[in-house]
């Protein structure tokens, strides 16, 4: 399709089982740039064995991916026809108890965090947490050094108070790089209302999943369903506020979401999970990703909202705060 | 003088410079035990690393000081006329992420473990954090495990809703190893009546502190005031629950105390303190511990009390934990 193809795309976050197959499938799907999760429960070493994974994968499958640090790097993965990695972070994790290793994750090019993953953390609270709170003294300075240094803040994990905190404690905006209204889906991980309004009221982006728990209809959810997430959506915060942060999991086992959902629990998955997880038919891996601007336009999106909403407003927020 | 040379003296908490120096004094003091500060703000690498120093200091220092691990070994110390080494975490960051940890370190002979320091950490936030809403998910599975393990818990520096969470959670009696009442000197590190109660009423000890910013006298605070303190205490919660924690500090640089009042921040001390730290006159270091046992007969206690809040209320504590 030729939107498609002439098209900035971008996916606000992928967690899939990185391997040629999946970047293969980010080149058919025509993506531009992906945020890539680095790490998500890591501590610092194991973060820096992951990083030392995508130097060596960037190396080996030069042919398909690049590294991008800027929005000129995601023009220039445009103009080779390669997919452009943005390094990010689901949590704070990887600095363990050193602030000064944000600088030092963003030299390597780390450029998404988020502030928590799913439980607390020395920054401040996850959205399934025991304790709802807000940041903590280290989550304050930590949101003023990611500011200083131009790292994008991330809160789709992150528990309401912590949220609304890192809302009015950040001096950019910030993102919403997956997840959905609660308003639409009633689950732990989908954002109220007034969280959505105040990260579009910061100048941000909120990037809808395709996660099937996050969505009505679970792992019977469809493309339409997903499209209609967009809609709301963009009826609540406007067209400048929403992306597509697809959430995919490709090639990920199920001992991977036990993990992932277990964090530093010696119980077991703290969410139960339908395995397998069914992505929407038509939207299952990035190689999907073109459905996603054909249900747009088929819905009667203009052509140039629909190019907003699969890149643009996602390329405004990395200049603003790269 | 004879009751003190007789009895088990027992020092809640001391997180001195370690060296021969502080040894000497613990012996001319009469120490029987001490739970010794192995970590404060440590992650697992730098607190093994502090273990290890241990391990050679126990030998090196063999002639003075023994590692104690159970009631029998405090014993043992007393009838060798050692001082018993308890080592203790002031803080639960030595385990980092994995609860696992607390076995390994247990078996290593950890006996007391703080839930917190100063700030939040993975198990819940300290006195001094900005925020203050009780134990995490992984704090409530900590609580758990080292009930499971025998490793007493200790309340000193934790938060408001974290002591009382933890209260509650606990199976086992717990420690204020180090602190004094609110009511008596009103310091964010001091207790308020309410806590100082449910600790006793949980079959836990207090140990009255002799670090001068919790008295109410500061640097000017005499071995008078101190024993005002206990006897507030012993009024309020009863002569079986109260101890001595010293919090000696003894040849700890202000580059040191700067580093403890810092914790992850980079923005310095949380806490202004007057330097030098001058304790009370007449009890300066663990040397003049048994000035402690000559006030409490002066003030007129009867020989079996000042047995119990020298030393037997913590032994009797160990005992029911470890």
């Amino acid at each position: 399709m030729a939107l498609h193809k002439e098209s900035f795309i971008i996916d606000g976050l992928e967690i899939s089982n990185w391997s040629r197959e999946v970047f293969d499938n980010m080149r058919k799907g025509g993506l531009t740039a992906v945020n890539a999760t680095v790490a998500v429960l890591e501590n610092f070493i194991k973060t820096m064995d992951n990083i030392a994974w995508w130097h060596k994968a960037l190396e080996e499958h030069a042919d398909l991916i690049c590294q991008v640090r800027t929005v000129t790097d995601i023009k220039r993965a445009k103009e080779e026809g390669k997919t452009g990695i943005i390094f990010g972070f689901q949590n704070l994790s990887p600095i363990e108890d050193d602030l000064d290793r944000l600088a030092t994750f963003h030299r390597l090019g780390v450029k998404v965090m988020q502030v928590t993953y799913m439980e607390a953390n020395y920054a401040g609270q996850g959205c399934l947490e025991r304790i709802d709170a807000g940041l903590t003294g280290f989550g304050i300075e930590a949101v003023e050094e990611m500011n200083r240094l131009g790292i994008l803040i991330d809160l789709s994990h992150v528990g309401y108070r912590t949220t609304m905190e890192t809302i009015e404690a950040s001096e950019k905006p910030v993102a919403l790089t997956h997840a959905n209204p609660k308003s639409i889906c009633d689950h732990p991980r989908n954002k109220p209302d007034e969280v959505l309004k105040a990260v579009a009221k910061k100048g941000g982006v909120i990037g809808a999943t395709i996660f099937p728990a996050f969505l009505p209809s679970g792992n019977k959810s469809t493309l339409k369903d997903f499209v209609g997430v967009i809609d709301h959506l963009v009826g609540m915060v406007g067209i400048d506020h929403v992306g597509v942060g697809t959430d995919f999991t490709e090639g990920q086992p199920r001992e991977w979401f036990d993990w992932i959902l277990t964090g530093k629990s010696k119980k077991g998955p703290a969410l139960a999970l339908n395995h397998p997880v069914v992505n929407p038919e038509g939207i299952q891996h990035s190689g999907d990703f073109s459905n996603i601007t054909a249900a747009l336009l088929a819905r009667g999106y203009a052509d140039t909202d629909v190019k907003k909403v699969i890149g643009l407003n996602f390329m405004r927020l990395f200049g603003e705060i790269w």
